[in-house]
C-alpha cells in the first residue's frame, strides 16, 4: 500500500527525498554547520514527513472508499478503520 | 455538521471546553501568572484543538462513507472531497 | 508573565481572539455549519494557539536572558529552565 | 553547532536513526506493506524529527546563553536571534 504504480512511485520518491535530506543534514552536522541553517534543514524534513503522511493517508482513502463495499458490514468496518487512523495520526 | 445528535453534543462539549480553557488562560495572564504554567495551559489548549479537529474529521468520514454512494460518480466526488480535506488539515 | 505592559497587551489580545474564535465556532456548530468551513475555523484556531505559544515563549526568553545573570550559577539555572521549556513545548 | 563533542554525538545519533527509519520505510513500501504499519512508521519518523529539532534548539540555547555576554549590545543581539528562531520553528 499504496497499490497503484503511480501512487507507489510518488510515495517512494518522497521517502527517498527525506532520506536524502537526512543524509545532507548528517554531512552538515559533521562539517560543523551553524545552528540556524541546521534548524532550517530539520524544519524542511518535518514538512516533508508531514507531506508524506498526507500522501499515504490520501492514497489509503482512495483505495478504501474508491469502490463500493460488498455489504453494509464491510462498509462500516472500512469507516471504523479509517476513523481510527485519523484519530491516531491527525496530530 | 456533524449531524447525529450524539456527535454534535460531543463536538460542542469540546468547543465549550476550549472556550473555558481560553477564559481561564485570560484570567491567569491578567493575574500575572508565571510563564511555565501559562505555557502548560497553552499546550493543553493545543491538545484540545487537535482532539476537536480529529473528532470533526472522524464524524465527517462516518457521514460521507457510512452509506452507499448512489453512483460511481458520487463515490469519486466523495473520495476527492475527503482527500482534499486530509491534505489541507493533516499537518 | 509576560511582564512588559506592551507584551502583556499583545498576549492578552491573542488569547481574546482565540476565545472569540471558539465562540464563533460554537455558534457555527449550533447552526449546523458544513464540515469544510468548520475544519477551516478549527485550523485557524490551531494556528492562533501556536502563535500565542511562540509569543509567550519569546517574551520569556527576553525576560530570562535580557539582563545579565548575577552569578554563573544563576545563569546555568536560567539555561536549564529554558531548555526544559523548549523540550516540553517544541512539538 | 552543536559544539560540545557529547552534544554533537547525540545529535548525529538522532540524525542517523532518522536516516535508518527512512531506509526501513523505503524497504517496507517497496515490499508492499499495509497502510496502517506504514503510517505508524511515518509517525515514528515525525516524532524523531521533532525530538531532533528540540535537541538542536536546546544545544543552541546552552551555547548562546551559557556564558556571559561581553556587552549589553551582544546580549540583546543574542536574545533577538533566539526569539527569531523560536518564532520560526515553534510550530
Amino acid at each position: 500500500m499504496p497499490h497503484s504504480p503511480e501512487e507507489k512511485r510518488r510515495v517512494l520518491a518522497r521517502v527517498r527525498r527525506i532520506r536524502g535530506q537526512a543524509e545532507a543534514l548528517e554531512r552538515a552536522l559533521e562539517a560543523g554547520a551553524d545552528c540556524a541553517p541546521v534548524l532550517q534543514q530539520i524544519a524542511a524534513i518535518r514538512g516533508a514527513v508531514n507531506g508524506l503522511m498526507s500522501e499515504v493517508m490520501e492514497a489509503h482513502i482512495r483505495e478504501t472508499f474508491g469502490h463500493a463495499a460488498g455489504s453494509d458490514e464491510q462498509r462500516q468496518a472500512r469507516v471504523a478503520e479509517m476513523t481510527a487512523l485519523v484519530r491516531s495520526y491527525l496530530k
